[in-house]
């Protein structure tokens, strides 16, 4: 059925053009059923019936800003006037404002950006800048983990989309710290931590310290659960790449640009990585982007010797425009401390739904990345059945939340603009849902 | 020194900028002299001066259809004020949109476009459905190819960019056909075809057929020297795929939408592959944006089969509005059979310019997609050195010319919807240069 560029449409015609023209990422083609979204502003989004929603996932976490921020909306139009693509060999006047800007915001000692075009080749590119900096293989990155889908990304990802795809050689997984299901028998977080401090220590001694390029991890793992690492894990980390002259990447795809309640997570660590990953909150994903932020000695290093590596879109002016436009306005708006605050309402509220709700086993995260880790059991800590989480999708659907759910959790992660009134309504929304699904599912 | 976004800049400013936080893809990055641009339209940019540049390379041979296109701009324009951003898990009504104009492109038996953010997460995504559905590992590829920068596209990459980053395994590469610089001593077209479909043969054979999972190769050689395949060599690919069961992969990335003066550069031969991966022209490159047109087979093969591949920005709608927007004015403005004609200009043009200078030893291409290759000797064909090459590129600046210069080569590659005076134009630029660069160079 041609549908002409300005041709009114209505939900129906996209849900059944979607499924026949376009493959989607991480699926089983036939049995999907995509929410049709019209447009959105700030936390809500609406379909061509003008049904609306409380977007509770900021999309897959990367809009951080929320829908259809005016000034990022504008910043990319007026750019679009002045000029859309230029090769990534040419010196432009918006890929400086944007690098000078995120530069700005790292902790002392990082001078340069590298810009990609998602979280996927940002990792892909810190890995090479390691491999050639120390001269050395190996990448050890976490079990429980999300670094993207392309060759090395893939294989650098712990969880379970990295079965299917390792290809790439040189990755190494290790556990890193889940009090919550414990690969250590761990009683507490400061057992967890110096356990999980002494399992990376034996993997990195059985693994050959002299043969490691990085340890690649998020600063919150974020996909795999949103676990904010115990006091003193990621100076830990720090210490033994130290020891053994291992460049520490430190992936804030997910967890950076405010959704902690900081800048980058990191800053909640006091923990200075040799390399930085970014792509989503940087500009809340309006325009493909993202990129490594190269620390001084990484940086220097390519002063006489060629970086082996690139593509076509680095440093895109459409792309860079709306990260600068992004960050001013996140500054402006204090954005950053109000998700720190909403962190506060939500960190309450989630914990006020744990004390009601026997199916929340547990109650994890910062600013505006948190999870309701689901069980059926608390005791046993089973793990609340698929068919369970479809219908809380389905439930938090009907009542207008749109929820980000993963394995058995919640991940409650709206804007950062997020206000009080909506958090307070999406809480409401939880309680229901939990309310309902624990008369059915709970052991 | 900081800038505020609207604040007046210069040429010497930016670049200094530039150069502060900038980092560089493929280069030494103490070795970079990046040319400022301000913006442009058409065929033409400029810096801050007004210093104007006729663009003969397209950039990164990515804007076909030349700067700054109006009813492009005005696309994302209108689509940033709709939704820039949405999850690639929703249905969107410009992605159904893009996806089904590239879909009426593709020959018949393709059905569905998985959208990535550019050519090498394109290539990632084709080697992973094909390696699924052939639950086979190997990909062969050609040592003159570029196929993009992260992990495993890099290591089909065939040339020396590939060296420093072999960690993806399961990649063997061969020779595809040359005549000017022959790996199988042919004498002319049709013995360099044989020959290079024997080698091929041989090279399966000797990997093992049961193992390979696809042949990935461009539908026509582009970073790599622009080497129009001879005839029969791309049907002789298709019969080896066919005989041994492997999935022929057309990487249309820098040959696709116009280039050649096709569509798709597979026009030329009559061969239908599994699947197709594009990015650059499809949208010029004004938002990030590439992707897989998929063959029903292998789409259907998905049906009721996980896909473990996926990305944030899958079906990006700003990226899609570009699309939607670039084909139908591509088609409006008869844009590829234009570049069609200014092939025979070129073409004619590169020619007489081949009869009057020794350094050119061999004009090759079509459409707007054309290689000379510059030689210090016309019988040893020795390669015009790196300093020549250099000249040559500082003289076409100098003379208001952005040129591609690879190797010992310049790709003319402008814009599809160049102008004849314009490619008379630059004719003149290239005979001049080429006459004041002869004087030294010449063996
Ligand atoms: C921590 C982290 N790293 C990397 C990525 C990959 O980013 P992209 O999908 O943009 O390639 C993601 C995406 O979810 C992520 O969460
Ligand atoms: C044929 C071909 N494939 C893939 C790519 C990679 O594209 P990108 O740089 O957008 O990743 C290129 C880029 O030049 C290319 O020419």
């Amino acid at each position: 059925m041609a549908l002409t560029h300005d041709q009114k449409t209505n939900n129906a015609l996209v849900h059944q053009q979607d499924r026949e023209f376009v493959f989607h990422s991480w699926s089983v083609q036939g049995a999907l059923n995509p929410l049709v979204i019209q447009s959105g502003q700030g936390c809500v989004l609406w379909d061509y019936d003008g049904k609306e929603y409380l977007d509770f996932s900021s999309q897959l976490v990367n809009t951080n800003i929320g829908h259809q921020h005016p000034k990022v909306v504008a910043a990319i139009k007026a750019q679009a006037d002045e000029l859309t693509t230029i090769a990534p060999s040419t010196a432009n006047h918006m890929r400086n404002q944007a690098a000078q800007r995120i530069v700005a915001l790292a902790p002392a000692g990082f001078s340069k950006v590298f810009f990609t075009n998602a979280g996927a080749d940002a990792n892909e590119n810190a890995i090479r800048m390691a491999r050639l900096y120390t001269g050395r293989d190996k990448v050890l990155s976490s079990y429980r983990s999300y670094h993207g889908n392309t060759g090395a990304a893939i294989v650098a990802t712990g969880d379970a989309r990295r079965v299917p795809n390792e290809y790439a050689r040189g990755h190494v997984h290790f556990f890193s710290p889940y009090l919550y299901r414990s690969e250590f028998w761990a009683a507490d977080e400061a057992q967890e931590c110096a356990r999980a401090l002494h399992h990376l220590r034996r993997v990195i001694e059985s693994e050959g310290p002299d043969g490691i390029a990085a340890i690649l991890l998020e600063s919150v793992p974020g996909t795999a659960g949103i676990m904010v690492p115990p006091p003193g894990y990621m100076q830990g980390v720090r210490a033994l790449c130290d020891e053994f002259g291992i460049i520490m990447i430190m992936d804030e795809v997910m967890s950076g640009f405010g959704r902690t309640g900081k800048w980058f997570a990191l800053e909640h660590y006091d923990v200075v990585p040799d390399l930085i990953t970014f792509a989503k909150g940087v500009n809340s994903g309006y325009v493909p982007a993202g990129g490594v932020i190269i620390s001084t000695a990484l940086s220097d290093y390519f002063n006489d010797k060629m970086f082996p590596g690139g593509l076509t879109y680095s440093g895109h002016p459409l792309a860079m425009a709306s990260i600068v436009a992004t960050i001013d306005a996140m500054k402006e708006e204090g954005m950053v401390e109000h998700a720190a605050q909403m962190g506060e309402l939500l960190g309450a509220g989630l914990r006020a739904l744990a004390d009601k709700h026997a199916l929340i086993g547990e109650v994890r995260g910062m600013g505006v990345f948190w999870a309701l880790e689901l069980v059926a059991n608390r005791a046993s800590r089973a793990k609340l059945p698929a068919a369970a989480m479809n219908t809380i999708k389905a439930a938090c659907m009907a009542r207008g939340l749109l929820p980000f759910i993963a394995d058995n959790r919640i991940h409650v992660v709206p804007p950062c603009n997020v206000s009080a009134e909506e958090v307070a309504r999406a809480l409401a929304i939880y309680d229901d849902v939990l309310a309902k699904v624990a008369v059915e599912y709970t052991e």
